[in-house]
């Protein structure tokens, strides 16, 4: 089983409502659990920079299957994944925004936000999930 | 003026209903008039070539300010402009599915569709224009 | 609105006025809002690496609406935005002369040298963008 | 020799007036005898895909030291050098608007163009070229 479309169009409808209310414009992308894109929407005025973040966030997650801010604690200089950042052909997002979407226990796709601060685009992409799990 | 999020996600709504009605899962995405995404959807059991195919279409309708499928009948083998879709890193893409999306006559943004025939593609991408239009 | 041709040649000519005084050739560039090339000029002798990074500094500065400087002030290790300066193809710059071009608040493009030290790059780019606000 | 900075821009001043009088906006570049840029300006309303192509045309004809129109003519279908224009990481163009600049027969640069026909591109090409052999 992997995401759907509508299921990531819920999550990013989700993400959204909570980036409104943040106040801050936001990208959100939603991949499966081949780390493909599913679906992707830039707010207006959201960060060019972030159309990449958000969906590699996303990749990120799926691709390491932890949250993107728990591979960044790992992978600062002098920790055990130092490096990593430049791996994957660029896709390694180390910053927090990705998130693994999980049934069972089992990874199934990703969600990521960019736009805001790292704890703003965690708690959009906590909301996008948040959709999901309900 | 450029698209906005709200306009792309109605373009892409349409361009949707027009894929199930056809019956093929497609992928389709809206670029503002610099290029850059603003939203893109993947339909369940679409082809993964489509996501690149999708956007890269949008892309090559603003970048060239014609549709993808005029872009291609002159740069077929023997036509002034072959050897175009090997450009710009690999983002032109020379077969139907992309078109601008023009305001009184200025390019503000590009929508491309990729995952049937080319001719579903750009029936598709006619739908979704056309709820910008009315 | 975004950056035309003709002011982005006043911002390159202002800049290239502070680089002859420094004594040090650059390479200037503008981009639009868009994050697309305007302009562009490597004076005579200007380091190769400079065109690389003059163009993508400008890019950077409108992809996150700061200067690059403040930029690479919260992506240093341990910052929260270390790692960024590997996203988005390669194209952003951590460090000082890339700065946003705006008008009444809003990012219409962004300038970009590269050649001499980082302070002797911000203080063209500064110059450049100081032909834009007078 | 190569190229100097204010050679550059005083060819691109040519190109653009022959732009102007033709009615196209077009894109032009400069690159040195080592195929790297020394000048590019983008004339307002110009196709994003001439960003590329532009530089791409300068850098073709530096580096196969021929316009980018005859080599076009040897690397169509069947022609000995079909297959060329996806070479040099895809810098290569094969169609009209690239010229070598040369002195006392050597090579020391190139001019590109794009934004009209094959033939609006050339003739802005050659107008740039003009200026320099003047």
């Amino acid at each position: 089983m992997s995401v759907t479309a509508k299921l990531a169009q819920q999550m990013i409808a989700a993400a959204e409502r909570k980036a409104d209310e943040i106040g801050v414009p936001m990208v959100i992308a939603v991949v499966d659990q081949g780390g493909n894109l599913v679906a992707q929407l830039r707010q207006d005025d959201a960060l060019l920079v972030s159309i990449d973040l958000a969906l590699n966030k996303a990749y990120t997650a799926v691709a390491v299957k932890i949250p993107t801010e728990t591979l960044g604690s790992v992978s600062q200089p002098g920790k055990p994944l130092y490096g990593i950042h430049t791996a994957d052909n660029g896709r390694i997002v180390i910053f927090g925004g990705g998130l693994p979407i999980k049934k069972n226990g089992t990874v199934i796709g990703g969600i990521g936000v960019s736009g805001g601060s790292v704890e703003q685009d965690i708690a959009c992409a906590e909301a996008g999930l948040a959709a999901y799990k309900q």
